[in-house]
């Protein structure tokens, strides 16, 4: 069991008719507010009325960068750590879900420093020692990024999608209300639990010695992301279920879970590479990908934690093979994600075929191994790409 | 469902050999040190002098407070308190158990008052605005006060032990080191876990509409408790049992799986007037009261949440009338404390006569009501103390 340390000291304004805080919150950190929104679903919604009817009610200057895209492009983040520059921006204020989220971080990154963004994602890997101060305005449950220090950034150009933590990208302050997420459509909301799924099982697969209490904690996730996304999608105005799928989101990927594990992930990076390409959602890349990766792990070295998650999360019965248990349990996992919230289950059902795996798999390994679960060579990842065609 | 705003920014050192982050975590907020602990078994596990040896390494000068009791009583927090202002204190350093995490609180808000510091808790109910900041090295699993802003303190002249819990007596930052719990006997270790427990079930027994996410949450910080802490009884250098006894005694209280919930709690004022009057060991009390008040709680409109503890917990048989499975809960409860863990059943057993029950009572719901679970009356929590002796 590795030491740690926990320190996640994110202020989450949870609930309705919560955005009366958000002046006060902003005005910790100055008067000039960049505003950060994606395609525009904000005005439709009413939303951006409200969040610019408090920021004046505060008295604070707001300049705005909209149009930030789904899997979102490093031309948007120069473009916002830019205005940052041009407007002494004190602090940024990111209205959406993940995309824009992540985007802000590194244009609040951005603005501290004279290089290119893209430097802190490319092979340069420039250090980031500081960023503006990020406040969130989630609409979207899925990425988690309202209360991590991450973000996900694509480059168009060298068809790389590369993610990256640092502390300074943590936003100070997430405003989670669950209103925000009934406009979210069937799709979206089976993506974002599929994302939220992919980022508990990350964790919980690894093989280092855990602590059971936070076993508990991700099960316990895991159920909840099960119970309410199918009720979300039957009925998206249902408050106790888009409530239960945003908070389970923000602690599926804030930290608390990893206590001390070090271990890599395994399917973000190789559904990282099927997105750059192919630009389809990332919650279904994650859902497609998820069960094969699974099933290529499976053997006697690792089986023993399919059982525990077929018996804690699904109820299997215990009275069976443990490897008859395991593989009950991927195949009611693969069945949530394909029946229950009816996602595509195949790679080629989107379009995908395997022309590119070799490039893939050998950047989703950066050419050398994939330290995770259990440690994946170029090899090793292209097969999983077969076994999700 | 209530809103509620998330807001735990301490952080949180958890494991072996984290000290050697104590000077730069002190360093932040100044260079003379408060340090305050209890009757000098620190000095005997050598915990004391790695202090020391950290304080002197960073160069900080430290003025030290030892002596603060079990149930820690008014006089320690003046005398802390008085030291603070006499020597330009910048920053406390609580090391201990939660009574010396208390008392530490409440002499860094005295510090930065001019009126007695039992104006806090008295009926003047001094505002806490401010306090020096706190820094806590944890030795016992039980009371939360590492990562919560509370404390709880005696005054022995007028029979009172009066929590209060204020945003600033929030620590800055805590070490939770499992291998410090190594020497904790016992019967402590017990009455930690029963503390723990008590601390999660006043909010689990709730009426209000809460989210299932915490309730799977409440559901897994008990079954760690249950499962580790006759472990760490039988091999007290267990460090898998000692470190979820330690994790889950933060997240018993930190304010997490509250949720918005509202209501107040039940058990803790009733044992406070019970260690108030008798000294006896808090999670001692907790573990006498709890089966009792769950089981005068108990009836068709409450029944419910016992159902769910039952089955969740005590993986109780469903196929069961809905009381019969609550009793069994309340008996599978009674059976951990008083079998499992081996305290004293029953308030005769520990000394304590029905002579101040009435008093007792009328303090624990000042005269009025109790507002919990079920609202109680004086004449109820007389009953309650009945049924415990």
């Amino acid at each position: 069991m590795n030491n740690f340390i926990y320190d996640i000291p994110v202020k989450v304004y949870f609930g309705q008719n919560q955005l009366c805080h958000l002046g006060e919150e902003l005005s910790r950190y100055g008067t000039r507010i960049l505003l950060t929104y994606g395609g525009g679903s904000i005005k439709k919604s009413g939303l951006y009325d409200k969040v610019i009817a408090e920021i004046e009610r505060a008295g604070l200057q707001v300049f705005e960068l909209s149009g930030i895209e789904p899997n979102p492009r490093i031309d948007s983040v120069r473009q916002g750590a830019q205005m940052c520059k041009d407007h002494n921006i004190d602090v940024l204020l990111a209205v959406g879900g993940g995309s824009t989220l992540d985007a802000t971080k590194f244009m609040a990154a951005g603005a501290c420093v004279d290089h290119d963004p893209w430097d802190f994602l490319s092979e340069k890997w420039a250090p980031i020692t500081k960023a503006l101060p990020i406040v969130t305005i989630l609409t979207l449950s899925a990425t988690g990024s309202e209360m991590d220090c991450a973000g996900v950034i694509s480059n168009p150009e060298t068809q790389d999608k590369i993610g990256r933590l640092e502390a300074p990208l943590l936003p100070k302050a997430s405003f989670l209300d669950p209103t925000l997420t009934y406009s979210v459509n069937a799709y979206q909301t089976a993506c974002g639990a599929a994302d939220m799924i992919s980022h508990i099982l990350e964790v919980y697969f690894n093989m280092e010695k855990d602590l059971y209490m936070l076993d508990c904690f991700m099960e316990g996730l895991l159920k909840t992301i099960i119970r309410f996304a199918p009720v979300a999608i039957e009925k998206p105005d249902d408050y106790e279920a888009r409530a239960n799928l945003m908070w389970a989101s923000s602690w599926a990927i804030n930290g608390f879970i990893n206590g001390g594990k070090r271990l890599a992930w395994s399917c973000h990076p190789i559904e990282h590479e099927l997105s750059a390409i192919y630009d389809i959602t990332h919650g279904l890349g994650l859902a497609i990908i998820t069960p094969r990766w699974l099933e290529y792990c499976l053997d006697e070295t690792t089986v023993s934690r399919y059982v525990q998650f077929g018996i804690n999360v699904f109820n299997i019965n215990p009275e069976q093979a443990p490897m008859d248990i395991a593989r009950q349990a991927i195949d009611r996992l693969a069945d949530f994600f394909f029946n229950t919230l009816r996602l595509d289950s195949t790679l080629g059902k989107v379009g995908i075929t395997a022309e590119h795996f070799p490039i893939m798999a050998q950047k989703a390994c950066r050419g050398k191994v994939l330290r995770g679960f259990k440690p994946l060579q170029q090899q090793d990842i292209e097969k999983i790409f077969e076994m999700s065609l």
